[in-house]
């Protein structure tokens, strides 16, 4: 189904009477037709949360207007907002190493249609997933990367995400660690997923830690990668059970599917517009 | 907290543009505080459903009128609704047979403070959960079940429900088939828990069928007892893990777990107004 | 790591005191260590179930004659059992239809060298899958079938799986029904990925049945097909949960994920010689 | 059933060829039917592990004895071994503080004749559960607790163990940190349930730490606690999932379900003699 007159907003702030009547009356008047209106309190926090999402009977109105009319209409209730068209695909830029099986995943999920978005290509810092990308004719930059030479990498990165027009970064098993700074710099959203439960494990080799402490359950962690690379805001978690008859190499190939799984469902939500971080924490609107 | 001046409506009808603007604005005019408005359209059938829960800033408002309002309101819209104050704490009845988990568990977590209602007392077909009830101070009523005094036994039951002005009953664990228009007759939502994943051997006996036919997950599952006993309206299910290694005694066992964890949620949502019915299936509004 | 000197028997009989011991002394008289010697008693049965795994330290013993031997021996025991090397890896034919999402899993699996097996082909009745084979560098072969040619297209299949010398077929979403009496002639072990928790939603579209019903779970499962299609010993199954928010596509979505995983993990067991069939269940050593 | 002639051995040591056999044949030589021999061979550390559970057809074998001839026989190999009877049920005193669930929880498991063990006791640093304990006809010993007296109540609890000759010691929420020292001079297995899922959010408040983490998954862990007290060998875990909606009031009921079922499970494992501890992990034969 076409979603280009389906547009959706992600707003917060101080919780006031009457917020639910006014957004909802401000697409009324517009001619809107709410298709979901999940609305959260934090009741110790007295914030706000909510996500609307409806459909103009014409697409008659410009999108890039009415999110600037929606987004002054929010502010004057004190709500920061924004806005999308569903219609309009985001263009995402997977990032992965040479463990390789989320990218097939996620280009799989692509093929068979499970993902809005656009995938423009593929940054890795090994030259082993090139053919892979080119398997689901994704373009494939590589950007090695060495001590001496992170500046001129790191600027590189940059460039492409910027030629690429890049929406949003997916750190699909990316193992270069990317300094808070160089998070920021991005200047996108970016996902990255880490194989343990978090907080659990953060850091590297997780599932030789795992393994070393004897837990029962392994996990994943999807996570938006705001400034320390295991600390920003959960989006999706899952475990799986595992016994002391796996070893660590049984944990990495359990813990694939885990990954693939977690990381999916982390993009699909972001990418319907589910997500709204909060402080240092999400807010899921399933 | 008290809820002496909190509200919930439950409402559905055909779809149609305005309806959340309009819902709220009913209720932000007469200065509510809206603090979930949880909405749902099934795009295939076009239906429309709604959770709204409120709060009023003074409980002048009389429940009753403002009940009766609402729905009128709702009706213009072709919706119907329900609201309830949550101040008020629905009468509980609970049935149960020998088999008395149930019982312990959910008059445990009634100590707990976890369950939004009053229990009014324990009807059952065997004295055997007689101690029981007694240990929780639950009112205990027997009424005993034979092939030829069924029909006496029925009106004794609805008697009995009538004088304890039960607005829920729970068969948690009642082994006794209530025909269809035994159930009718009840008049008031019943929430039975069955000890399998349904529609996957209902029935007798549900754990020697699991047993027998060697599947590797167990069941329960809490559903309205609408009409067929085992075809209602399906609240909550969850499964858990079995082996070869389990014999009907231990699935009976691990099943007593699931089958408390499930009818205490269902029997929660239900309590929180949380499930609506809809043709013979529930949108629970999390 | 090579397992060209690692054995594997399943045996089972009714039991009798002893079994142990002298089973693990017929290996350890060839020098053989075990690595890991399962046994499971029925008590209600009063059968005795056993998987052992050993080494060989020289691989002197000629497989083929340790095979007959261990038989020999255990039917001295009235045990029924069978023999196999690790080293020899199993040739393995996928069927499947249309649906391509298993095929995709299974290859990739193989690709990650998860899967001990030799993948010698796909057959299918629709020509959709080939460029997925191809992908994979998977022979392909076609047998379309129609109402009038399905005798013909029965002997090009048994042809094909002898051709390939095929030890193990999954069907890994095969649409095509197959009789008790052409499974039977199938002559080998056949493993089936059937979308719903069996016995729940037999037969055809069970997503649509599981949304009709309105469950609040959805499984996949994985069986031997050893005579009706969806009555055979279960090997594995899983679920996942769903809301009223998930239409029949999100149910197909989210069970492919499902299906795809409780495929791969039966047919690792098998491949592993971890499942044992008695009566019409399995016992699946872990 | 009577287990008074059931034994069940755990051992292990350095592999070597023809342990199976051989500890098989010594049970075999006195007559004994094993019921289950589990074994675990840690191929990286070359360690064997095994658990077997056996019948004597006469009980006429006297128990301490032929435990020590086993011990004897098995360190002739170089394993450590420990052996028991289940007939001989362990004496099991419950240490808990204000928070009473498991409490309940365990004694209503007893009640049912779920758990093969005496209840011998509760011991407490707070009156709050004498009530409790005194439902279930438990015998409760109040040690209360104070910064200058601790070393007082140390000595009264280990007197109080002593007296009621405990062999396994709950920590059902004993919200008193137990030094390292302490939890030695205890001298038997203690095993604690910590909320949860470890190693994240040690130490104290873990619900609180798991909010304002944002997790989606909440977990219990129960491990015994040999040293410091939430870095034992972990005997069982298991989550379940939140959402943005919970606040720490939610996850601490939510959390309930959870510690009574992960405790429950651990001791009953421990009382089958299912857990074998080996370096800081748990080996557990399900």
């Amino acid at each position: 189904m076409s979603k280009s007159n389906t547009y959706v907003a992600l707003l917060y702030g101080a919780d006031q009477p009457g917020l639910v009547a006014k957004n909802a009356g401000w697409i009324h008047e517009r001619q809107g037709n709410i298709l979901h209106a999940d609305q959260h309190l934090d009741q110790s926090e007295g914030i706000f949360f909510q996500r609307l999402e409806w459909t103009m009977s014409a697409a008659a109105e410009d999108i890039g207007r009415m999110g600037s009319d929606f987004v002054s209409f929010a502010s004057g209730s004190g709500m920061r907002a924004e806005i999308a068209c569903l219609g309009r695909r985001p263009r995402v830029v997977i990032m992965v190493s040479k463990t390789d099986h989320c990218l097939h995943d996620l280009a799989l999920r692509w093929r068979a249609g499970e993902t809005r978005a656009d995938r423009v290509g593929v940054v890795s810092n090994h030259e082993d997933s090139a053919e892979v990308a080119g398997r689901y004719d994704l373009p494939f930059r590589l950007v090695p990367v060495a001590r001496d030479t992170e500046s001129e990498a790191e600027a590189r990165r940059l460039e492409l995400l910027n030629e690429m027009g890049a929406d949003l970064v997916m750190l699909a098993r990316y193992m270069q660690v990317l300094s808070p700074m160089k998070l920021q710099r991005i200047g996108r959203p970016v996902i990255n997923i880490h194989y343990s439960f978090l907080p659990a494990f953060a850091a590297g080799h997780p599932y030789h830690q795992a393994h070393a402490r004897g837990v029962k359950l392994i996990g994943a962690t999807a996570h938006y990668a705001t400034s320390d690379l295991d600390e920003g805001p959960i989006i999706h978690q899952d475990v799986c059970r595992v016994t002391h008859r796996h070893d660590v190499a049984d944990l990495i190939r359990m813990g694939k599917d885990l990954e693939e799984r977690v990381l999916a469902k982390a993009v699909m939500w972001h990418l319907d517009r589910r997500v709204l971080v909060f402080s240092n924490k999400t807010v899921g609107f399933e």
